[in-house]
């Protein structure tokens, strides 16, 4: 079945807008074994977006929106889709009653907001003021959602998903695993892949680099534990060819996998941060239970503070630096002396796009892995790129090697 | 002109990776004055490839693409630009020697990323392995880039913005200027907005919610000076209307507000973070010279670390609670006393999904303003939303309220 997310809005042509709701979609639909087929996105222009919207419903069988259906003045999504669906516009009383109670009477745009087209069906909003919309005809089905994220997640979920599962039930299933890695590149990887695709030529293989790097698996089947006894084996090469860098996480993401890990174990983990200011504990505290493991992090940006909070002595940072294999290793044992963690890390480094040296160029990067009671393990990266890049890059190094080492310390 | 960006990949149709490339791509013309008319993501597929890149082609004078020109089994946009500009491909000794020279000999894609359509104009690519491509015809052209966001950055800043400026000079060119707001709604902005429209009909408006609000005005002129002198009246009638809330930015952000402030006025800023984990001092600290004013952060996520570090009373947590107006005063005060900073902002609340109550249900959250030797400001907040979404908020939030009082703090 042929499916088209489309984005609407010129803040997201213009990038003023980064189009996540696109990916939340694409990958709510995946795990249920739908596949998007393209995604398009359109200005707020009341002929482009006709056109557009009209060739996308011509291509496929669902199209669903996002944007567009909010009561600020270049909103003209639902003009367009009751033009489009030759539909007439009424007005809901019982989306006016549900804005009311929620907003009071003085709601500016009740109005217009409750002014809906006549053959839609509305989707509830459970956090906004604009309802979801759907329009079917006999050849394609439009779903339309708010754009604003936080307003099209609950839809997609609660609604737009249940939906498409009811009224456009899957004939052929396919299975499909992801299994992730870190500190590998997409070329390291690309022989190895090409033998399996050789061996196993029924099977899809996908490589997604995102900072880690995660291969996907996929195997036409309708039964889900056939699919899994066959893909297993496979999988089972590769992260036995690359034990090294792999980790197990279900949102892929490597933070995950050091969330599971240490609550599995009953650890607490501590933070001294230096260049990647703050990034390291704020990835992982966006995960729900972090605290259950994670006890701080001291962003210590200025030497004051690594010398004060950490103990890192003065004198250590005149001489070596403080970015410097000392200064690291003072940083990650004065962080379990604060804390009493099980384990720390730590990250010293210059992110650029000033402050390097010829000896300490710009992306040079201490990490630091401690285990309590134990001589902490040290290591130098070299990061190539950006500010942004360097921070990103360090954050992913620190957490791999973290799940490395976690497993290496000697008693 | 009509411009059309479109991203090649199955991981970003799987929504597994996010395009950030169009919103850069989008942003980079944006600021040249160039308009993306359309953006389209199409699958790794031959047939679907080569159908859709057709299609753009057909609607556009100019079509950059990104993604699929690495040395990965599953890249296939070279050979489909190939046939769709009926080009033969050749072995770029260039391209190979610099692939040598850089990763030696031992490269294993070497033969196959020197390879290239014989019709293609290469573009360099100063940090990856993949050349960037350009091919023409007298109806189009069409530009193609590397996936990865570090490969695809420099050439678009180095290679493809000056090609189009050279190559496709524009006639008519517009001045446009975005102000910027924080705690203001769409809908509170929307009726303004729809006067100044009314007043200005040759004015172009749009609104862009990114958690702060960035309202953007636009108006045909090819000479920037007479552009500016008539919008500068316009935005000044929003500032005005808004001042409470408005903060200037040139790339938006309200952490570079915050940034300009403090580095302007000379004076240093600490962090006390509990449940926004480090993000605070993450936005920050990603803009290149943060040091100049940013001392460090406490993400002080366990009571102990809040009691031990920054000072906060045992007693007092116990009592009131950590998510409390009295801690968290505590927390910026304590902030201030470790790192004898001019200012510091501490925030503790419960993000939720669990660990909400009646009194303090999930998203309630504590903020605190301290400025050196004064009593600080404290103000609470009921976000709505998931995790992810009260932590930014939390994080908008408190750099405004710091923008707002850091000009009210009596002396």
């Amino acid at each position: 079945m042929e499916i088209e997310v489309v984005a609407i809005g010129n803040e997201i042509l213009a990038g003023i807008t980064v189009n996540t709701n696109a990916a939340e979609i694409g990958h709510a639909l995946f795990k249920e074994d739908y596949r998007v087929g393209r995604q398009t996105t359109l200005p707020d222009d009341f002929a482009s977006l006709k056109q557009g919207l009209e060739e996308s419903l011509q291509r496929n069988r669902v199209v669903i929106t996002t944007g567009g259906l909010g009561p600020t003045c270049d909103d003209i999504t639902r003009q367009v889709a009751a033009e489009l669906f030759d539909s007439e516009f009424r007005y809901d009383e019982d989306v006016a009653q549900e804005l009311k109670r929620r907003y009071g009477n003085y709601q500016i745009s009740l109005e217009n907001q409750a002014t809906v087209p006549s053959k839609a069906i509305l989707l509830k909003n459970e956090v906004g003021t604009a309802p979801g919309m759907v329009f079917s005809s006999s050849k394609s089905t439009l779903i339309m959602m708010p754009g604003i994220p936080r307003e099209m997640r609950p839809m997609l979920a609660n609604e737009a998903i249940p939906y498409i599962l009811k009224h456009f039930p899957l004939e052929q299933r396919s299975v499909s695993r992801c299994v992730h890695f870190f500190g590998l590149s997409e070329s390291a990887v690309d022989p190895e892949l090409r033998l399996l695709q050789k061996k196993y030529p029924e099977v899809e293989f996908g490589i997604y680099p995102a900072g880690t790097l995660s291969i996907y698996a996929s195997v036409k089947t309708s039964d889900e534990e056939t699919g899994l006894a066959y893909l297993k084996p496979i999988l089972k090469e590769l992260t036995t060819h690359f034990s090294r860098h792999h980790y197990e996480s279900l949102s892929g993401k490597i933070e995950e996998a050091v969330h599971n890990l240490f609550i599995k174990k009953g650890w607490t983990l501590s933070i001294a941060e230096s260049c990647t200011g703050g990034s390291i504990a704020s990835r992982l505290t966006k995960i729900p239970g972090a605290s259950q493991y994670f006890l701080g992090s001291i962003v210590a940006y200025s030497n004051e503070l690594k010398q004060k909070v950490l103990g890192v002595p003065e004198e250590l940072i005149r001489i070596k630096g403080a970015v410097s294999e000392e200064v690291v290793a003072a940083m990650a044992t004065g962080a379990i002396s604060l804390t009493n963690s099980d384990y720390s890390i730590a990250v010293s480094g210059i992110a650029g796009p000033s402050g390097g040296t010829e000896q300490k160029p710009v992306g040079t990067v201490w990490i630091a892995i401690a285990k309590k009671e134990h001589t902490p393990h040290v290591r130098k990266f070299q990061m190539l790129g950006p500010r942004e890049w360097i921070i990103e890059r360090s954050v992913i190094a620190i957490l791999g090697e973290l799940l490395e080492s976690s497993q290496g310390f000697q008693p």
